[in-house]
């Protein structure tokens, strides 16, 4: 663990959950001198500003960043790299960049050539978030008890490395580092393939006939409303998401299907051992996670107690 | 809404999750002047008495329901027939038998040949649940402001629906009845394709190579964490779900594999306006569940008020 972080100006360049969430948690903690917000809609910034999680706004990157000793990108990631370009007149010399999206190889790769001490760069992953999203969104203890993923490159300097972890353990957090390109291959895994299934299936039943799909919305079961709280995420955030983890989740995507074909067969011919062996396994994964603590819901992130299980009715 | 439900004995045929909730809740409001429960498992039995779930228990299903005014069945639905051949010698003629299972077809065919009062039968579906099973895992209120489905026959009589309905009433539920067609394909949709899919996700996860399943276990987010929640439910109750429910089934994941693929081709071309577009119709789709007060979660169960939600990590 690092000395708390403390900074003189943070700059936050996109205020929406989680540069809001990060805001809440340094304002509660005066981990930061002031706090600058910068948005392209001045609309955003009226509600940072209403609700406290910012000093100062503007719709100006480059002026945002001025005199910042910490610059936090929370952009969707496809404009992680427009946003660098954006902020690159403004930046301080020795002013560390980082950022939170949720795919690191495609955004090292956009913001790395627009600035001009790429040693100050950082990218990382605060691996939490809610289904909403914007400012007013923004929750305290967001990232509490969560990991975040540090990749940072072998041109990041050691002293800009130690900044960003201690900026995440100082909320909370624990921090991880690895390669931008593995990053993406467990998130697309653990996170962008689920969301992915949760969009289409909620696809899949609105697209029934009238009658039978009101009373599926009207009956919605556990499994399904579960389904449906993951696909009301932020459209622009994983539209973004899937278009620059393209390869991972087209691989993980495949793997999937197989399986899931291999089921439907399963189901076809009646093989009972076989879909029982399969769900007997399944639960027992469960429970790993479940012991090693990662099946922790909000309450959890908020309280540090085991979440109240939503349920899942057969 | 019908009167409050009475009975002078109630048999419960299988002491789960569900038998054993409404066990629960019929003992708080003394709907039953004695409780009798049947499993083919002893030590099933033993821990339903030790948790005052019955009052007596027998590892004979005829036995169970001799003088029995209501008897429900709560087996995995494959054994419904079976049970049914079992019961049918101790029934009394007025005996009102009613099922909780999710497959509704499947059952009524299976029961129906074996009673000897056909009319007596009301099949029926209370929507709820949690990811555990056993005696261990029943709680109160379980089934407040959930759906139960009915499907009762041509041949049921309309004072056995009246009480199927009136039991499912006193403990909070609210009623709807359908045609045991409708039901299965409403549910395929709602339910057993969701559970289907996580079965499945879950599985391809464990799949990956050594370090790179580790790591998705261990960064597990909010997405992935969610679908191994729904994947942890009862082996056997869904193997028989998926096999008795299977043309529904099959036909719904034949849908849903249409559209993972050009959802798959999108990214793969990527065509961000038509995942933007997907991902605004199913955030709007959200809203109106949330709306229609079908989002509860378990708290809310209890608690009559909205869940907390879980968080989903991007």
């Amino acid at each position: 663990m690092s000395a708390a972080a403390g900074f003189d100006r943070v700059a936050l360049v996109g205020i929406g959950l989680i540069n809001g969430s990060l805001a809440r948690d340094m304002k509660r903690q005066g981990m930061a001198g002031e706090i600058v917000a910068a948005s392209r809609r001045r609309e955003t910034l009226d509600t940072a500003l209403g609700l406290g999680l910012c000093d100062r706004a503007t719709t100006d990157p480059a002026e945002a960043v001025r005199g910042a000793d910490l610059v936090v990108i929370g952009t969707p990631v496809r404009a992680a790299g427009e946003v660098a370009r954006a902020i690159a007149p403004g930046l301080s010399p020795e002013a560390v960049v980082t950022d939170v999206g949720s795919v690191k190889g495609a955004v090292v790769e956009a913001v790395l050539p627009e600035l001009s001490h790429p040693g100050r760069f950082v990218a990382g992953h605060p691996v939490a978030g809610t289904e909403h999203s914007g400012p007013a969104a923004a929750i305290e203890h967001l990232f509490r008890h969560r990991w975040t993923i540090l990749t940072p490159t072998e041109a990041s300097d050691e002293d800009a490395i130690a900044t960003v972890r201690g900026l995440w353990e100082t909320v909370g957090s624990r921090v991880e580092v690895m390669t931008p390109e593995h990053h993406d291959q467990v998130l697309a895994m653990t996170s962008h393939l689920p969301h992915l299934i949760a969009f289409s299936i909620v696809g899949t039943v609105d697209d029934l006939e009238g009658h039978l799909r009101q009373e599926v919305f009207k009956f919605a079961a556990g499994g399904f409303t579960d389904f449906t709280r993951i696909a009301a995420s932020d459209p622009t955030m994983w539209r973004d998401v899937f278009l620059s983890n393209k390869d991972a989740v087209l691989e993980g995507l495949g793997r999937f299907t197989e399986d899931l074909i291999a089921l439907q067969r399963q189901i076809r011919w009646d093989d009972g051992d076989a879909l029982f062996d399969l769900f007997t396994k399944t639960r027992a994964i469960r429970r790993g996670i479940v012991e090693a603590g990662q099946a922790y819901g909000r309450r959890a992130v908020i309280d540090d107690e085991p979440a109240v299980k939503d349920q899942t009715a057969p």
